[in-house]
């Protein structure tokens, strides 16, 4: 049992190391980053709606833009209207396929992106979610050179979140960090539905 | 651009009718899920940080066991201790590279999974994570055969979301949801350090 242990202690200060020598190679940001989160998996707006609670917790000024206001929003949108650290901004009319109209739609996602530009370049923010932009970008609603030159304007200490599947090549290729949520095994296929709390 | 609407219109009405569809096909689940966020990406425990939002949002309980007492957690610790609807738990001595003592990171993740299997079968919760447990069952802390039967035993209400990279294949065939987080681009291959707000 003890030459486990020395085993798994020897194992531990390797990685302890390693991992100290990785992360003194490494230097700050000299500005706030760019994230993207696609794919077809769940946690695209839950992750960045979890930045957005650690921000909160040290204190930081967070702005939403929601480029879909779809009802399954609800909770987060509940939960996180308690705090005035909060800006939370809400596109026009819902959904497109609830709208089905797509000169309202565009204009709508054009204007609320004239709202995250502004906001990204007020410098009073430290972190902008720009929640479903992907799925505006993917309906051709905004263009994809708009939207990088908006996240290129940002103010400095600005990080910003752009969620939704689909997500432009050019943005990724702009973006310091992208993850890909994919789906492994979703409740749907075996035919449940979305439960409050969970989905929505 | 009349007609392009027309045409936009139409394809809404398809997706909204073929959306309508699947979802009357949709029985509500008789229990709480289980749901697990693996992968080498970001957004595992910030993406199950958002689901607690969202239940918070619709005024459910919720408990949080940390298997993994980490420095870059503080951010969502201290946000959501703010929350008399959450029951928070941390596990021992911090991360398993820092203790490099294994009889020690055992004992204490044996003990927390105690505290997590009281939690699940209580029936107090709506929603149970367990933070990094994945982790703690990658290196044998935990038996994944257990946690298997921690989980089976829940409350009929309780949802109980797994966080952490690798986790047991066991664990994800019993699981109703899973979602890999895969690292597509990372800051820290640019050679960019951790920012407060935004990793830990």
């Amino acid at each position: 049992m003890s030459t486990t242990n020395d085993a798994h202690r020897e194992a531990m200060q390797q990685a302890q190391t390693e991992h100290r020598e990785k992360m003194a190679q490494k230097t700050r940001a000299d500005r706030g980053l760019v994230l993207i989160h696609t794919g077809d998996g769940k946690g695209k707006s839950s992750s960045a709606f979890g930045v957005v609670a650690r921000a909160l917790g040290w204190g930081q000024k967070v702005g939403i833009v929601q480029f879909i206001k779809g009802k399954w929003k609800t909770g987060e949108r509940e939960f996180f209207a308690r705090f005035p650290e909060i800006d939370w901004h809400t596109m026009g009319d819902g959904f497109t396929w609830d709208t089905q109209d797509k000169e309202q739609d565009t204009q709508a996602a054009m204007e609320a992106f004239a709202q995250a530009c502004a906001m990204m370049s007020s410098g009073e923010y430290d972190l902008i979610v720009l929640d479903e932009i992907n799925i505006a970008l993917r309906y051709d609603y905004l263009d994809a050179a708009a939207v990088r030159d908006g996240l290129e304007g940002r103010a400095k200490q600005t990080s910003v979140i752009l969620t939704g599947r689909d997500a432009k090549p050019s943005l990724m290729e702009y973006a310091d960090l992208v993850t890909e949520m994919v789906e492994v095994k979703h409740p749907f296929q075996a035919g449940i539905k979305a439960q409050r709390g969970i989905d929505y």
